[in-house]
């Protein structure tokens, strides 16, 4: 690929990972990025929004969280073996405006912010919420950047296709439905995983089911029962672009207490960290991180686990991009 | 005044206090107070809002925590020496409907529902936020009841006469120029005391001044330079209606650590108890309790502190009741 | 089965779920529901006691805590697919008096609160604790109402069938002794399962067993060494009515942090609703969840998974109703 | 008084404050005194009982807290100049044997334990809680020991000069009832100072008036119009034999949210340190401090402040010592 | 003054003060200050550091705390009326390089970083500690910047002017001996405020007197003692320089439980304000806050606190260049 | 064996375990076992250091947060079905002596005190840190005592063999290294399991590699494909004298969340405790438990597992005593 971008990251001896105003991953501002390293690869930003939630609110406090937690991110994935940052640039590119007030309005907001951030052909877009609202600008904003409506690989304890709470049709409940609305991705190649809970009505898996989603329960998942049906849909992807959207929630609250909607019975990290590796290669177009909730979180446990994930995303792509 | 009601309060050798359905101050449920106890004085009802902050969320969850809190509220004032529920009838009238994606819509919905409440002649409303922006409907509810606009007295650390945050007319910072803007206070019978802490503008003062609202600050009053017009407002009152309005945050933080705009540097519970029964014997017509944020309230004293303020509150009415 | 009786749930365009004075899981008061909705199927009460504790007390806010997280319970099962609400008419029927001071007489009291809720024919009894010497009184009251003595499914990290602690034959160590003891139960056909910790003393193991309790731990649950003798007792089981006794310290501290006497390498929530769910369809005669302690549950999530139990155990009853 | 006795201290050189097994204010455990210092002037002991309470329980581990919090606690005091460990020989006793499921069966081990210390003529004894039931326990021992029946001198938000508790007549609420009728005290000379807060009964302050109990509740102390009381008690007491009980209710709960029926509108911890100073010379003849919880005490403070009093405690009998 | 220039702060109708990457008082980063608003006239920066403690280590993370906090700082004093922003240019300068295995390492770090900071003769230094050894960094890099030894106004419970600790003659107990030492203050010209608590030894005061200090402890201060010494020492300050050295836990650990030497009974917030105020006007040529320690912060108050008193500090100087 | 020593417990009929100075698992102090007890074959002690850590301290407060949650270890093991205390004679040794400023004076200090506990030739070390530094010192002791460099079996999520952090060579990076180098260990006799996250360097696997350490990453024992290595491992070892480190960080955040540099993704406690029993018998030289940080663990959950690991680990050798 000729000479590649590099991330450079602060001198550790000069600036412990304790020290320092926290970026995400202590990746550098995009403003500050010099003209040697651009354009970045992935631009990371937040979404620091609520106001689509259905119970605990307090999401808006994700981003700062998850930056304080990155900053034990390290460069080099332990399984993969790569170094990220010798494989891209990337950067922080703040945080998007929001209208605290205006679920839509923050959407659109974000979405204008993100799809005007520079190089679209050649920088990708992970937004970190804020609820699960926020997924729909950042979807958005890749659909204007780069042409083609996405596959999605999406984790989730909850379908977030249902089509309107309290009589509002934007909010975290809805993202995916609104985005297939409005052609920003391919319900047809989805995959929803780590379904599990009580539910308000069964109708709502008929919504998901008719809009072409597959969907696979945890329970699912930890009998073995869909690992056919997830390899097949790793096959279906190909080279595909896919779109991926990460709700913490998906992992059991014993790992990530930290989040407005928790259910019981999911996902420990190492198994949903396994289970995101095997997507490992594939073709990624953007992504995002969300439903963090720091008030939640007496050890930070969930924020790191979510800077984490992050990483681990990125990392899906650094094993394309050296393949 | 005749046969007086007298709230019923559970059997503590039957029901201690941390047991039961937990109810404000252990008091019956509206619904349940059978007819030789009706009409009560006093309905408390809480309003699980937080659509209207500016910083942290999660005063939705306040009625909930106030109610668990205020279980450990006995009947008996020590000051005053008065058995409150030998001079009153009380009741908990349970939650007000709320639109959480909508602050107006709320409001509108939580006056409509305090308004309905039965006995408007005799029964006064007494809020519990939720955000201070839910102040607007029980005062709206209030004046619907009662005919006149009542003067004001307000604890709090802001002004919450501003006119609009992010382009929004309804939120936490507004409720009392919306409420001289329709009529239901008269902001020149209006004390606000507690004031303190950075402001964005120098002129949200004017605005204030500008209603003929009295501004006492924390500083003016704990130098005792303020003593003098605080008095004067206590004998312009008379026997005039008044609406008291108490925000949290009035408190410093180490009194009220669970509250979304805290602000360093204000009253001791103490010496805000001892100033709010200064007030004993005003012609109270109707009150509210606000900005009690639990997520941040990890030993509960918050919330404890705002449920002895409701009862503070009531019994500033019942010395008036005993006179 | 002719007209079931529904439970009516409040209306979420109303009330949110952070809305309202909490009772379990929403369902109505028992005092309110009207008679076109009775006899209820399912009684949940809750006994805020804990006196009868060896370590650390607090399980007393137990109820309260569950009440409170119970809220987020919806009413369709993911995995069995029924709506409970169209199957059972149910309904919170308050806390049980206790005596703080007196373990014994807390359990006679409850006991006969219990025992004499309406239609003993009809309603069964799902106890929410306080400790696990509650239990007994549950069992007693469960015992008096339906005449046989049924079997029990235990799950837990203890054996709870010692004799005496500091020379009290009344608490949370014992409540299955003395269950067997008084005919209570039939301990010939009663399943514990997941034991594990260090133990006082090896002869422990043999009083369970003298008394002809199947004894599972952890390990062997793990291992798939228990399985067989799983499926035994759930054949033996048969149509037979069986008593369920759900120790929330049966599950690992990192999923239930908040209950006295903790015990790291237990069960993940998964393992356990999973476990759970293969006794789907047993003829459920009653029911307890016990040792909650809120204070050791900064996160809240001990009381949101022992709400979630409480729902996952009538849904093995919707089950057998549903057949 | 010819050779002193002296408290020998870890070296902080060796074992930080930290470090090592936590024992009262680092002072030798009781059986490690040498002959050279005893006999000890003060022994400290835990009572590490909660079964007395009416609402939190959980007290049973401040003992281990306040060893804990005590290890800042360093030898000088900071007003009265004087070097505790060069005046004083002071020793951790260790834990009283304590009847968890029994309140009178632990006050009478504790007694028993702490009336068989060695050297009652010289050993004066302060009782760590525990709940306020433990004080009639280190009242009977120092009875046993001294002869007389000292006056009280007594900080609490409450009388605890009930009757009797759901049936019970030996509790949290009692200890100063029972130790009068006792004759343990000479209820005649005893002031209680910090009361507040609601009460279920305003005919409780008859029963600690009609003890002979001078009460000065906080608003009185803090409005000084107690001052003159309190000197006039203070002379009345002399160099007559007096026991100090200390609440930590009697302090605010931004001070002590540590505790299990917290009051809001309290003194401060600088206001309590002042108070208790002006009593520095008085004959004191045992002491206690009680009712931490450390489970509601999440920075710590209040244990911390609990350890700093013990050595406030302390050192008013070292000003009377050193005279 | 001509063009002054002015702190450009983020439009919060684009980017609320939940939002964002976090600098002090969302002043903007050093390195991105454009000309028009150089040089600056206040540089803040933050040392993370924490090896010079004695007891809790953790205020390396105080830097980040305080940046989040400060979050909610806007630009006016309430009292003294002023708008900072105008004012001032201000700016966060990151924080200075530390060697977390070496107290004089850091402090030969921070001081050099410190003392380059561009426009030494304009550009004033406020270090956000970190402990209180991080102090002699500032007033070294201050003296080098400056040319003459300034006074030192100091609020703390603790002297710090202690020789060593374990054989260390570098760490938080000793700044203000070493500085003085070094000739980088003038202890002849300095008052130390809030003293309290228990001492290793009395000849610990006898070190501070003998470099001239002034001590007023926290009862001197409380008593209205003091009152003449303190203005006496604003009088002597007249227009020379000060530095003002601020250690959080001279405040009450109700009001700062998150610092890592607590000492109950001290300042309230509202007093230490109000007597910071007192010195609005000084000829400050540096400043410090240290010893925040997040970890043992549950509610974050303490570095609320912290932030606030960052924007004192600043006001006191904007006072003097207002004037 | 002849007359086998046994510990002597506290008579939990006298002293509840909440109850007493706290000891590890309540075992005597090492000075007060009498001499029919002696020698011990365990003698456990603390090492109060932080000073090693290269992200988050605190852990010198491990020590006591241990032996507090220790309390309820009972004596006979759940699996192996032995009473540890009739198989062994164990005490509480206290805490070395540290010296905070400095890592290798801390090391030097810790290892002589190890050195010098009686009976070098009968009493084995285990000790509770601190850092994983401090594993340097207790190897170094042990090899004194013993004479033989042992094999090691190392849980950590880390590889701690780096040569350096910011200049330093001894820090919890590097014990291994340093013990390798110093011939204190066989590395080419050393296991470590439980590696993952995201590393600063790829070349830090070689220079374990390089020592010939056999890796097993957390990954590759979840999948199964390390079993046959750690099998293998396990029979190298034969009777061969090994030294076992537990790092609490090899278990994931959930279940250990006190730690100062987690990694999520790790072990569950379930997992690790059966990994660690397959070690049963060994021949057991030595042991260490580290890495506890209490002010990160809000629930205690982090001290209760490394509570149970010390006994587990003693629990090994039991079984090997027992053979």
């Amino acid at each position: 690929m000729g000479h590649l971008p590099r991330t450079v990251l602060p001198d550790a001896r000069v600036s412990p990972r304790f020290a320092g105003v926290a970026t995400f991953c202590r990746y550098p501002l995009l403003d500050a990025v010099d003209a040697a390293h651009r354009p970045v690869d992935w631009a990371l930003y937040g979404v620091p929004f609520d106001g689509g939630v259905t119970y605990r609110p307090g999401a808006r406090f994700g981003p700062r969280a998850i930056r304080e937690a990155s900053q034990y991110v390290k460069p080099v994935h332990p399984v993969h073996g790569l170094n990220l940052v010798e494989i891209f640039s990337m950067a922080d590119a703040g945080d998007a405006p929001v209208q605290p007030y205006s679920c839509k309005g923050t959407l659109d907001a974000a979405r204008d912010f993100a799809a005007a951030l520079p190089d679209p052909d050649r920088t990708r877009l992970l937004a970190v919420g804020g609820d699960h609202s926020i997924a729909w600008a950042n979807m958005a904003a890749t659909r204007q950047r780069r042409g083609a409506a996405p596959g999605v690989l999406h984790f989730d304890a909850h379908l977030d296709t249902v089509d309107a709470v309290w009589g509002e049709r934007w909010g975290h409940a809805s993202p995916f439905l609104r985005a297939a609305e409005d052609g920003l991705i391919d319900p047809g190649c989805m995959l929803t995983v780590g379904l599990r809970g009580s539910m308000n009505s069964a109708a709502d898996l008929d919504v998901a089911r008719g809009l072409g989603i597959e969907l696979v329960t945890y329970e699912q998942w930890a009998s073995g029962s869909a690992d056919e049906r997830i390899d097949e849909f790793r096959s279906r992807l190909g080279d595909r672009e896919v779109y991926l959207s990460f709700d913490i929630d998906c992992v059991d609250p014993a790992f990530a207490p930290g989040t407005g909607t928790p259910v019981c019975g999911g996902f420990t990290s190492a198994e949903v960290i396994g289970l995101l590796r095997r997507f490992a290669g594939v073709n990624l177009v953007g992504a995002d991180v969300v439903e963090v909730l720091p008030a939640a979180d007496p050890a930070g446990i969930t924020a790191l686990l979510a800077a984490q994930l992050v990483f681990e995303i990125l990392a899906l792509d650094a094993v394309r991009a050296n393949a």
